[in-house]
């Protein structure tokens, strides 16, 4: 499927000499995200440098009834973002700059393409803090963290995308530009049009512009890792610092990404002493008080049976190395091809949702070994099935289908999420209703009508009109 | 107005005995909030116990073709919940309890009918706190905080009420049960319905349970009042606190409204000095290293002249004296027959932006006293006009109608919030104009008729459709 020359001559106009791209390298790498499920199959890539060129191209694509696909940092694991339909795809590379910062109100207006790094960057040179970060901030951009509503390592204490977001320009389905909620803190004036855009993963219109918020700049951030004898007993740390003290992250993992972890980058393990469980919570240290307070809740914890042993940073070098641990395991797993998955539950169901798991892939696969890590603070679990090493890729992949329906099942069991946060895309799409229910889903599609009523924008993403 | 026996008697059998009320003192006490505006004259009072009875009402309005009012404490001061029109009003207070507690997930799962401060004591025997509070804590429902997304005095650290509801089961305006989000933390599956139906004043269903998330309770809650030689220097101590430490709240308040305190209450000054206006800063003060600090930022503010003078809580009694020079304030007003309107801009705008309200009215009006108070770390700021005490209330009001204009026309220009968190209602219908643009009034309009095609569920509020 291509589009008219008359169509991609009004394109080009729009945006100027070398803003559209129909070369083959550029249709295959602005074509995808890092999914690898389909082909990507755009008609061309088009660059805007303003919210008005935007405009103009919404409203080419309705004269002409060609769909967009919005591309930000194309860091997106849900196909979210993919154009394998003849799109032309929206790249934000060129609407990449800070235009704006107002310290008195920590506020700093960004254009979409502005990477998390480069504003988490920025932050930091105003002694100040952008909280949400996660393992792609070095390449993805605001305009998709926030079409994802973007979570991470740190929403135990910051939240996620969206709490982040004081003001939204957008470019409609229909081509208009809508100034939503233009940086205020309190404004009960009906319907907050901002937050339904925020995760709406580029169903109702493109993100021209963004009012982002900025957070004091934490002080003295420590980890501990503790080894802990059972899954239940990390649920039990959590609860007993939590009621404590303000955290920042507690994230989790298993022995066998330790094991896997040390091996493949070297990292020496937290502590001699192996545990089944590792739980690793951050906070700020804040005076000699709280550390006495820290080594209390942690004797606590040892003698409630919680806590088999532990380990707590002394400077900021060994924060990172304890980091490490769970910030490796992703690109430790890449080489054995892992099933991943992303989802969530409330907190308290974590130890009985992921028990459930366990057993559903042991008695069908018992070959199969399931690394556990994620956001346990969260109730965010990432789930990864290893594959073994004597079986081929494409048979491996056809079991792990039976497998993700299983666990679907399970989600909608325990009332969870199918995608705790990398969003639908193409990718979840059959899987939306076992998370939402049919009357939710409808009236998603009624509202994308008010706002892209010819299905132009990111068509056949989240769920079909 | 009134509804034919026919309907009133369907109503009646869905509800059950003595659960349908259409005596005059019902109708009058039930039919208006705290405004005063508007005529109260619904048709009847109903009481549902369950979504079960509220989805069955719902229904049969849509049958009959008749409006409905949601009624929570009725404390709205924009007659949001006004039946003035021969509705219906659905009034909760027979879906008041707090169904559920999750200690590990700090979640509390709640009728829409549970009363603010109940909430509040609920989440302190737990050990916890319930951060959202305000003037009328004590009779306003959670129905009705969320539906306004209320903001309160402790915004600046704790969020609105948005930021507290995990989970909402709503009644839609055509009667469908949705159940959004289910107390998920991370829940990347689409449009967040859930946020569209926070601040939509009823306009799109009812709010029929919610989970509500509780925080950890502050510690050893201190305040300072700081007296200040100009309203800029304000923004400056705001800053300068802000940098260092967490805020739990930064309001401000004019000499004129101490003077008038003072005297109303008989709750003594703070110090000595008179200012032109006063800080009131409230942080939790862990430990002799942060009182050390404060006096440092304190000293700072004194020595670049934004601080003439200023005193610290010592106990729980002199932060509650300390807080009673804000919070008395409302009430020792209301004899003077104010003129009060809520409004907001970014922090940045508050001095200009005060300031030009002050010239405009002093202007036309040299002999109206202006009080100033409010929660000025959110740029929220509460107006008040004292009604001259030889003028007749109606010519004062009047008068006022045009004041009214006057500031919504600086809003627009400061590009502000024409309602900061009273909400929309009938009192500011027709202003909502002036901050928000007619594409997103559109957008509104066209989003109820997604949830409410018939428009039953509280007609005429915020828009007309």
């Amino acid at each position: 499927m291509s589009l008219p020359d008359k169509v991609l001559n009004a394109l080009a106009e729009v945006v100027g000499s070398g803003k559209l791209l129909t070369d083959e390298e550029s249709l295959v790498h602005y074509g995808r995200d890092w999914s690898r499920l389909y082909e990507p199959a755009p008609s061309a890539i088009i660059f805007p440098k303003s919210a008005e060129e935007v405009q103009s191209i919404v409203k080419l694509a309705n004269e002409y009834k060609f769909g967009l696909v919005p591309s930000g940092g194309r860091t997106g694991l849900s196909a979210g973002a993919v154009a394998a339909h003849g799109e032309v795809v929206v790249a934000f590379d060129y609407m990449n700059e800070i235009l704006d910062f107002n310290a008195s109100e920590r506020s700093v207006r960004c254009q979409p393409g502005v990477v998390t790094e480069q504003l988490q960057n920025f932050a930091q040179e105003q002694n100040l803090f952008y909280p949400v970060d996660f393992a792609s901030s070095g390449s993805s951009q605001l305009g998709g963290n926030i079409s994802t509503n973007a979570g991470g390592i740190k929403v135990i204490r910051y939240g996620l995308t969206r709490d982040w977001v004081s003001g939204l320009k957008v470019v409609t389905g229909s081509g208009a530009l809508l100034d939503l909620n233009k940086g205020l803190i309190k404004n009960a004036t009906g319907l907050d049009l901002r937050h339904l855009f925020i995760g709406a993963e580029g169903s109702l219109g493109f993100i021209v512009e963004a009012t982002m918020q900025l957070a004091r700049q934490p002080k003295n951030l420590t980890a501990m890792v503790l080894g802990v004898p059972e899954f239940e007993a990390l649920m039990q740390v959590l609860h007993t610092f939590q009621e404590a003290i303000d955290l920042t992250a507690f994230e989790f993992f298993s022995e066998k990404a330790v094991q896997l972890v040390t091996e493949h980058t070297g990292v020496a393990r937290a502590f001699g002493t192996a545990a089944p469980y590792y739980a690793l919570l951050e906070f700020e240290l804040l005076n000699s008080d709280m550390e006495d307070q820290i080594m209390g809740l942690f004797e606590t914890c040892v003698e409630a049976g919680y806590v088999l042993d532990g380990v707590m940073s002394q400077s900021i070098q060994q924060l990172h190395n304890l980091w490490r641990l769970r910030e490796g395991i992703s690109e430790t797993l890449a080489p054995f091809t892992p099933y991943k998955n992303d989802i969530s539950v409330t907190v308290s169901k974590v130890p009985a949702f992921l028990a459930e798991v366990d057993a559903v892939v042991a008695q069908h696969y018992p070959d199969f070994e399931i690394v556990w890590f994620g956001h346990i603070g969260d109730g965010n679990l990432h789930l990864n099935i290893l594959k073994p090493a004597e079986m081929a890729a494409p048979q491996f992949f056809e079991h792990c289908k039976q497998v993700s329906d299983w666990i679907f099942k399970l989600v909608q069991k325990y009332e969870g999420s199918i995608s705790a946060e990398h969003g639908v895309g193409l990718i979840k799409k059959h899987a939306l209703g076992y998370s939402r229910s049919d009357m939710e889903i409808e009236c998603m599609r009624q509202i994308k009508k008010v706002f892209d009523p010819n299905n132009v924008v990111n068509p056949g993403k989240l769920f079909d009109v």
